[in-house]
């Protein structure tokens, strides 16, 4: 019944700091001190994990494994003292980002189908998992957040949850159906910020609507 | 035992689906693509209700049953094509709404009771479970929330859930009280919509305290 | 094995109050209406708490003990209508929260030791119970969140439990550890206030770095 039983705590580990550094890239680019950069470090690398361990009422991930919390720390506390080295760190981090998104939402789909629940309410956990720490991020680090901005991210994780869980329906190996889904969300995502690729957006009929829609409410 | 029983699954669906419908308008608002219709139109529909499961440590409600969110899904996908088409789309959304707003309040306070808390705790379910899927909605939307708003709705699901839990304490019969506390909450925000009614806000003392508000803290 | 076993109502009850009155400041300096005085001050009051319980998967502290609530919302009331009586209320307030951080960084990192958790994450419990109330204050109240503001306050946090923790691995008396731990982030957080204290935040290696960070990601 184990979805992925092995594989779980080190991808829970890795996106965990993966993620931690997008956390710390912008506390970095608000000018924050070091415990700025840990709160948004931790925020961002358990914040997604955590909705869906209450959602499904697990134990928290991190609080079974505080190493996480603490790889998070130290991921927190390096970016602070030596990002400054890193060269052209706007590109290294949307890859890693990436790879830790396409972990991550498989990890969570698969959580979610260990718990027991159905198809779509794990897609949704892998979902969750994929992007509420880095919507958490952005709204306490008051930016746009990836849900205001036109990218494929979240749309990466969605298509990655859906094609584990069709593939794992197929072959019910997982193993394969996890290197699909995951492959899915990354290079979906990479392909979207290579090429600029973006969903069309809703557009108002006519300019008068959008003329009015500050005050529509 | 169980405050309307029968009623929480159709009062749950309908209301989801109307608060799913306010998720998409902020959407089509923000200029969104249909992932951000999705995620905005299940925030607002799941949250309140999700907050006050999580709460009351009971199964959340949209796990046990994952039709309400294709329900949302599928809101956000009908509003996002054809939402040009409905003429008014303003007042027709805020009766929606305070009529969605009604019915949770209701619900969520009946859920409380269920559980085995007291009225207080249960009215407060019953407030958070109207008003906490619409802040998220606003603060993932960027919009100003309906706290920040002057306008009767916390109030009127506040006013609602007591009418409720009065009404349950001298009857007993849990449907009259239902029809009452909706009654009084659904009429409470459609005179506030329609007579533009609002509650006296503080004021500060004298000019001088409000020129220094800013750098108050 | 019960740690402040009977201190932590009372702590609970007092830093709920003090915390709700921070909230209702920041509603007086939004001109909300009453309603919105009460929200506020019931999130911040037991936003922190109510998280770190759901973290831990313990019962809500405040659904077991709804007096918390009420509390806040007489606190929230008495602000809305007295506090233009009350001079300087600005360092009245900040004191006031300091002695409340110091309290519930105690008490929570004192119930995530009872819950049977580690160093590590009952260190986390504390500064989540002492910074999350205020955190979500800020995100609804639309102010700059404790996170972004250059103060010393989740650090002070931060070090009061750190300091509870190793006085009581050393000494094992708790009251003596939360005596020294309480002390610590209070002290901190005092001096910080006075003295202008702040951690060194980071600062982009050259200009030209900083000038792109606008349009980094």
């Amino acid at each position: 019944m184990e979805h992925l039983g092995l594989l779980l705590p080190v991808v829970d580990l890795t996106s965990a700091v993966v993620f931690a550094v997008t956390g710390a890239l912008v506390a970095s680019r608000k000018s924050l001190d070091i415990v700025g950069f840990m709160w948004l470090a931790v925020v961002t690398g358990v914040g997604g994990g955590s909705v869906r361990d209450m959602l499904l009422d697990l134990p928290v991930f991190w609080i079974e494994t505080p190493s996480i919390v603490i790889a998070c720390l130290v991921a927190a506390t390096v970016v602070h003292f030596t990002w400054h080295l890193v060269e052209s760190r706007y590109r290294l981090i949307l890859w890693l980002d990436a790879a830790g998104m396409a972990l991550v939402t498989i990890a969570g789909t698969a959580k979610g189908l260990d718990a027991g629940v159905g198809a779509v309410v794990a897609v949704a956990m892998g979902v969750i998992t994929a992007s509420v720490g880095g919507i958490l991020r952005d709204v306490l680090g008051q930016e746009a957040s990836v849900i205001m901005r036109r990218e494929i991210y979240v749309t990466a994780a969605l298509c990655g949850a859906v094609a584990y869980v069709l593939t794992l329906a197929l072959s019910s190996d997982r193993y394969v159906a996890a290197v699909i889904g995951a492959a899915t969300a990354f290079m979906l995502r990479v392909l979207a910020l290579t090429l600029g690729w973006s969903l069309p957006v809703y557009r108002p009929r006519e300019s008068s609507t959008r003329a009015n829609g500050g005050s529509d409410r």
